[in-house]
């Protein structure tokens, strides 16, 4: 009886190839292919699939990003993900090598703030607040394009110093002296718009990871509104969840 | 001296148009325009800006699905995005009303477990998992397409219930007399291929916000490894993170 409820269709071809896809990605993120990928007709065998799906499946990535593929050169992994975690608040320095991270601070200066970035940092109104526009690098290939308001007091302070090298956080904290407290977080895929796309060295519309993030001070003052555009190529989050009963 | 850091340019146009438009999306999700956009020079003298500006970033918003705009009706919400939790592990029908979601059910069979599927679930490579797909609306509207890879056991006997109107996480407790313990996850901003885009009734290349999740019991076994591409326009990931000290 119970089984009537379940349509059990053959798995298409198309299904198949995303199956194949999955696997390869995660795979590839792992480093099981720092070498290069295994040949068409191994991965046939490996998954049981016809080389068309395989085909399929390689395309798909290849359209991500992921891989390149040469008729002589074989299949390669084009560029690794970089982790970033969602189990606690860390700035980009303090998350990867400090050494790999370079920032170009295309803008660092005051502006009236727009009633909505107000509103989130609690001030009234057409308050100047201090904007800051980074693109971060990590290697040589850009990551991210991030826009940043600080509330008055802690952003002049920020201004002084060197944001070419050094992260917004950990600024805050000494200025501030506190602590961070918690952060507010909104995560969603965008198309990258034209000139968001240039910046980032992307094709326009490519996916982008849009992390928006309000971030407080230990005694619960927002202070930090920052819009993160980052590569879709180049970034995953990951993180912990755990199961909550009421 | 420590100004000497700080390339203070002025702010670009285009720049100008991204913060108008990262301002104008987070009201949209807030329901502040749910009936209707201020006009264009309404919002130029809102914000301080140029007409160009505010039709710039109006254009941005409307290639991201969030707007359509007319000639006659004005500037319009052209769908709400749906909030999703990450701070607690719920599935979607605990998330939304459950009257809301539907599923339907595009495979539910065995499979042999390719081998990171196999690994990451703790199996024997080749193992026969259950293999699920889904396509999840909320509304009349594609919300996700779902990939799920079940440990047998448990998976067997979650074919035998009805999937349209059931999530699997309940399914799973109640089968195994055991809570859900944690989940890792992974987030990506990925292109949809246009197999994915055709099912989710998006354009190719549309942006996916792909959550990759593996579940295990309180006692620590894998059991349910998925694989899901939410509609980069009808989803947002939202979370607290706390700064965490050595």
């Amino acid at each position: 009886m119970a089984e009537a409820h379940v349509a059990s269709q053959p798995i298409r071809r198309a299904d198949r190839a995303r199956q194949v896809a999955d696997v390869l990605r995660h795979q590839i993120h792992a480093g099981a292919y720092d070498d290069g990928l295994p040949s068409e007709p191994e991965l046939a065998t490996e998954f049981v699939v016809s080389r068309n799906i395989v085909r399929e499946a390689l395309a798909a990535l290849k359209a991500e990003g992921l891989i390149h593929r040469g008729p002589r050169t074989g299949t390669h992994v084009a560029q690794h993900k970089y982790d970033h975690g969602l189990d606690s608040l860390r700035g980009l320095q303090e998350t990867f090598d400090a050494q790999e991270v370079r920032n170009e601070v295309r803008v660092a200066t005051t502006v009236s703030a727009p009633p909505s970035v107000a509103r989130r940092l609690g001030l009234g109104a057409g308050t100047q607040v201090v904007f800051i526009e980074r693109l971060r690098y990590l290697g040589d290939v850009p990551l991210s394009l991030d826009q940043t308001y600080l509330a008055p007091d802690i952003g002049a302070a920020v201004l002084a110093h060197p944001l070419e090298s050094t992260d917004v956080f950990p600024l805050i904290e000494q200025i501030s002296g506190q602590r961070l407290g918690d952060a507010a977080l909104a995560l969603e895929a965008i198309p990258a718009d034209p000139h968001t796309a240039a910046i980032l060295q992307l094709p326009g519309g490519a996916a982008l990871l849009m992390l928006e993030r309000l971030t407080s001070l230990e005694d619960g003052r927002p202070v930090d509104l920052e819009y993160i555009r980052m590569r879709g190529d180049r970034v995953t989050m990951r993180g912990t969840l755990t199961r909550s009963y009421l």
